[in-house]
């Protein structure tokens, strides 16, 4: 069987994490990158590998098995998707949980009409996550799912307070509160509120002369952000910044505390947890996996959107079903 | 839609839990307990619900949508399951992971006879855990995967030791080795040893006038079960037993460890873990959600065996891909 081939949409963080997972599979490789930027300008890590404009996307269908769309949800991914899903097959992380059912929608409808799979909202939140939160609550119907994200690093969070008059540079930290995550742990199934689940931790660059008490004000009381939620704002230098602070590590975990028995007198609790050192490189990686499902899919005649909860485990593998009975069940 | 009509064989500790699972879910019902015991001696939990003799059970074909297998992987299930996917969709807990291969042939030959579906290898491990490996290795390829058994009864151990002669009743404990669990989790990926990962702790009620010494070092040098691992013997008494350890906890871990990056500079972990207050009440759980699978497989008109891995996340859930998509996703 000849390799998979992938094609990336946007040299970001999110593709430059892809072309890194695809040095990993034995059974893919990146056969070009797309790129709203001059591709002449861009260069990538991959020796040889064709970077094209995204206007010419359309002439470069037959180079690619499938595509992995790196762009944003907020502007990139809805109007882009579904043109891509009518050419290709497609992965994307798309990430608005409220707008996913018309994201499928108009995907679903694309893919159908082209005769492709696209697999939406891949990541580990909508992702993995999604499936742990899914199969804890189908293997013990009656208790709570909780999930808790970090330490790590919120980029919508970050640009907030970036957007703030003053304001040179930020990286804002999403920290669970240890004691919400050893209640969920103890099986009580605590009621948590927001404030009580999350810490934010803000490391603001203050531009020269700026006004920190109004800067900290503005980040403490911002609505959706911050407002909800126990803030901690320290001010540092640029350099600080850069030394301490550039990675882009993240986690989290999701915990079902169900009960069984004659009189629910049997707790159970399921966690699964990631400590990452890199989010876009671990979300490209699952990214590249499911690419690798979607092709199979494909080939099996099978086309219209797909999200995580409608993919086997199985497709996820370069192994036979029977490799992975015999080595893995 | 009528409610899934599952049938039970055998009512050992896991035909209870599958009973007492059961009534957590909305779209499933009992419907008929199967036993090689006297029909007329047995009393279920659940009032109104018929016990049959398993030599009758193919005049119940009808009246089932899918039977749940709860013998054992050594003698029952290898005789009773290809005899019983002929008639009915199954779901079973087989756990012999050397004779899986063997078994799904087998299971598959005779379900695709009968237009059946069956789901082998069913319950954490083999079954949750499995696919935690099988997602972690495909989602970081370069990397470790490792698992760990307890804090938790082991009744095949504990039955090990009640054949000693000498020993009135046992219970063996598995311990998963706090260095080596923290080793892993810190992503320097120990070659660890089966002595480094797990201890051994048995309690033992010794019959009057037995000889200790010689219980405690039958038990610590019988090859397969102890001789590899640290074991520690306490000796107490009958009622002891009885108070404190008459539970089946169990639980564990599934973690991996990866490297991601151009030069593998970046670590991940990924860990799923289990503190189950009752092992047989969590695995009964799990196969009365992949019997609601099968169901929806064979509905859709699939047939032949299959494991874990080749069923999506979605046919667990009593409800849509299109709810799911909305509320958890």
């Amino acid at each position: 069987m000849s390799k998979i081939r992938v094609g990336i949409v946007g040299y970001g963080n999110l593709g430059k994490g892809t072309e890194l997972a695809l040095r990993q599979t034995p059974d893919m490789e990146l056969a070009c990158v797309f790129t709203r930027r001059d591709p002449s300008a861009l260069e990538i890590l991959t020796a040889d590998v064709p970077v094209y404009a995204m206007d010419d996307i359309e002439a470069h269908k037959n180079d690619v098995d499938v595509l992995i769309l790196c762009g944003g949800s907020a502007t990139d991914l809805p109007v882009q998707g579904p043109k891509l899903a009518e050419m290709f097959n497609t992965i994307d992380s798309f990430d608005t949980h409220a707008k996913i059912p018309e994201y499928f929608e108009a995907m679903d409808a694309a893919a159908k009409k082209g005769g492709n799979v696209s697999i939406i909202s891949v990541g580990w939140d909508p992702g993995m996550f999604s499936i742990n939160r899914l199969y804890g609550s189908c293997i013990l119907p009656e208790g709570e799912t909780y999930t808790f994200w970090g330490k790590g690093v919120s980029q919508g969070h970050s640009d907030a307070i970036r957007r703030i008059d003053g304001v040179a540079d930020a990286r804002q930290y999403t920290i669970p509160i240890d004691e919400a995550v050893e209640a969920v742990r103890s099986g009580s199934n605590p009621q948590l509120t927001t404030r009580q689940k999350h810490l934010r931790e803000c490391f603001v660059v203050a531009k020269e002369g700026a006004d920190k008490a109004k800067i900290e004000n503005e980040i403490k009381t911002m609505p959706n952000y911050f407002a909800d939620y126990d803030t901690v704002v320290h001010f540092i230098s640029a350099e600080e910044l850069q030394r301490d602070h550039s990675g882009l590590p993240h986690g989290g975990f999701v915990i079902r505390s169900g009960k069984t028995g004659l009189n629910k007198e049997t707790n159970h609790i399921v966690e699964y947890s990631l400590k990452l050192g890199s989010n876009p490189e671990f979300t490209s990686s699952i990214l590249v996996a499911y690419a690798r499902a979607a092709v199979k899919l494909s080939r099996e005649g099978v086309c219209g959107a797909k999200s995580v909860f409608d993919i086997a485990p199985a497709y996820l593998s370069p192994k036979s079903p029977a490799e992975l009975r015999a080595e893995m069940l």
